[in-house]
């Protein structure tokens, strides 16, 4: 069991959406914001790193707004759904950015920790989807 | 002349939107950023602390997506509109809502840190939907 | 396997110190900040908020420290061990200090997020002071 | 009158350390996080982003430690010295490191935004060490 689903059963309030939608989506923006910040800094160290300035700019920007959705969605005393759509809708924005752009790398370029990145990004993209939808539009 | 303002003169590329609005969003994001992380610690510190629940939240919140927002739109390099839009809507919408809600703390308990935070928000809030306008909708 | 693994054997430099360290660090510090997070918002929900403060201010605190020291240490192409001495020193104190905090409350309270987060925390710092041996004192 | 000190002039309780020195410090994090951030954005825009490397990567690591180090020691309401201390040694190191690499490529290639950040960042490190004797060693 992770820490993010114990925390939440553990809540003293009555959390405000789905359980396992929102665990997931909690984990995936924690896990994301980790790969990205990784992400940047390995093409970073590679070559041809002035092939790379876009993926460096959508990792880290994927980064800051995946580490920000993940505390959002994450407070349930005083959940806002209005706060919570703003931010899901970004992350999942940010998140199909940064992926199309790490799959470029991961196929054209052969670059295994885009590969990963992008496998990142597209979880977190779908699980800010599902808890939009949870949520409610 | 702010940081804000010499960073983005010196900046080798083109930047992608209008100057004087980028500077005012980044300074106004990072600024509210500052406040809405203090009012949270002030509100914490009052007496009537069980009622300003959804005041700390709402600041918390704010202050993670200004955060984010203010360093998103300050990369040039690869400046991505997708992306931008994504997070100054966000913001707006962040700053929109804790606005109001420090607002009615700062009118009924006559809290002089809400009044400020307030203030910070509202300016945020304008300096996002300015930046969206220049960033193009 | 998790990200942060996966990540750093793709990443194209060498990387300066033991890996099963880095690994175990990396993700100890995102588990962290995600569960002090989740902490502070669980005890502003608790009736007996106001004796919670500190509680609450230590698990902001340390939530901020470990979001930033998992993303310096997973940061390997320019690898500089003072700035990483810096950053696990801060986190390994952080995390002490919310540990202890939140060890009060699951024992005298009974209060269960406290418990999770308590064992969150003295994983990240036992985590944080094994990178240190690895990085060099 | 800046937001830093408005907001401690209006906290509820009794601010732990000199408020001059703690405002000062509370600003230039903030600013600094924003100076750092958009560096390793310019630098990544320049023609030798080769070269600047570490350069960018201290950028990174100076801007989250700064960021993280502006809320710690601007909450107020549970002041925790061993807290502050920690964050404070550890910003001040980080700032040291990124001035350092900033100041040559402000004199070697001649880079504007280096020098512009050098200074936040000297600054910053001379606010963090002011702030450190106010809390006391």
């Amino acid at each position: 069991m992770t820490y993010a689903r114990e925390m939440l059963d553990s809540h003293p309030g009555t959390v405000a959406v789905d359980a396992d939608a929102l665990v997931e989506c909690i984990e995936a923006c924690f896990d994301c914001a980790e790969s990205c910040s990784a992400c940047a800094d390995a093409c970073l160290g590679e070559e041809e790193v002035s092939q790379l300035r876009r993926c460096i700019t959508m990792c880290l920007n994927c980064s800051d707004v995946c580490a920000m959705t993940g505390r959002v969605v994450s407070r349930q005393t005083e959940f806002e759904p209005a706060m919570a759509r703003a931010a899901l809708q970004g992350c999942a924005e940010a998140c199909r950015l940064c992926a199309e752009e790490c799959e470029t790398h991961a196929q054209e370029m052969n670059m295994e920790h885009c590969r990963v990145c992008a496998e990142a990004c597209r979880r977190c993209e779908r699980a800010c989807s599902d808890a939009l939808s949870a949520v409610g539009a």
